[in-house]
């Protein structure tokens, strides 16, 4: 069986886990991040110390035109919201097409290496309300992989995996702590300080705060507020 | 109705017919080209050439990092076939996910404009084998767009727009002389020569000189052989 796989690793939890939960099966793993004029590089140190814990056989950091990401908080000048979760609507942080771009350049990525798997930590409860994350989404984009390559015409589609998709953030992290996971290396906030420090009141941080809490995990985080 | 389109234009025969057809059902254009390493940049002074011509209102060049796009002779240094196509094998010209990329660019664009449609000037007839041409594939990238995007929750869901689908390359150039298309400012050849002619050997030049010749119209390409 073809255990090579692409990992999509952003630096945060999710990737992390994924990553180790994709290791604890096996897979031989392939990294693949993305510079794209986010306001938090220190996101790119993250997934680079997390490869490096992860034993990552390589770790690809793509770089994409910054011309091509406008309209979100993520990329542009506008503030962070500061306000709690909505869960009615979409927030700012919202990249436009983003998980659609990632899993693209993993499937030419997975087709360049000969990878029969490609593993996202996409996660449909505690997120953020991301159109992109959802099964559905996951489903439909399967759909593509198996059309969209050389390989796939050949018999050899590749698979996408997301373990995380219907866990809460605190199982993620349970289950991160029982394989190894060292969540110091990981970075979540949207806006962090000036000392690479989290700032504590963006979506992110709520979301992480609350799911070590959850799951009685010390947070090894040093939030500013 | 939303008469926003991004149009995916490679500075060939297809992606300008394609525009010409959006132009003449009254679409305003946005062009999106993509510099990829590829081994003829003179691809992209066709591609823009064409958008001045048919009167687009924006023309984005994206750079995509060469790093993600390796294994295939539009892009490594793998010399590209002089032998006729087969049709039954997918040739080495083939870029792994190049059009699954393409389209999640323009996904992207299309919701930061606020475009409702994308034109691909994509072919299953006279193509050379490439699995992301086909109809089904299409059909299943719809059904991505259809669920990605913060514009597509909203109900504000991306068409996209095939109009060359069906027609062989014949019919392709037919009906873009009717409308108009210069030709000339067109660019086809995978291999071209050191002064920008067509080296006419290639699967490329092979395809283009048959529609021409076929649609019984004068091909203003030069040819060196």
């Amino acid at each position: 069986m073809n255990k090579r796989a692409v990992l999509l690793l952003s630096g945060g939890i999710d990737s992390a886990t994924c990553g180790a939960i994709a290791k604890s099966e096996g897979y031989e793993l392939y990294a693949i991040s993305f510079s794209y004029g986010q306001r938090h590089t220190v996101e790119l140190q993250a997934a680079s110390k997390t490869a490096h814990h992860l034993g990552i056989k390589e770790h690809l950091v793509v770089n994409l035109d910054p011309a091509a990401f406008t309209g979100s908080a993520l990329t542009d000048n506008i503030d962070v919201p500061k306000k709690g979760i909505s869960h009615n609507t979409i927030p700012v942080t919202y990249v436009p097409a983003r998980n659609t771009i990632f899993l693209s350049f993993a499937l030419g990525r997975a087709e360049v290496l000969g990878a029969g798997s490609i593993f996202i930590g996409v996660n449909a409860v505690d997120y953020s309300g991301y159109p992109d994350c959802r099964p559905e989404y996951i489903e439909a984009y399967q759909r593509v992989a198996n059309l969209a390559t050389k390989a796939s015409v050949e018999g050899k589609a590749v698979t996408i995996h997301t373990p995380l998709i219907s866990l809460s953030k605190a199982e993620i992290i349970s289950t991160g702590v029982t394989l190894g996971v060292d969540y110091s290396l990981t970075h979540s906030c949207y806006d962090p300080l000036r000392d690479g420090g989290a700032c504590g009141e963006c979506d992110s941080c709520i979301i992480r705060r609350a799911g070590f809490r959850e799951a009685g995990v010390d947070d090894p985080t040093r939030y500013g507020s």
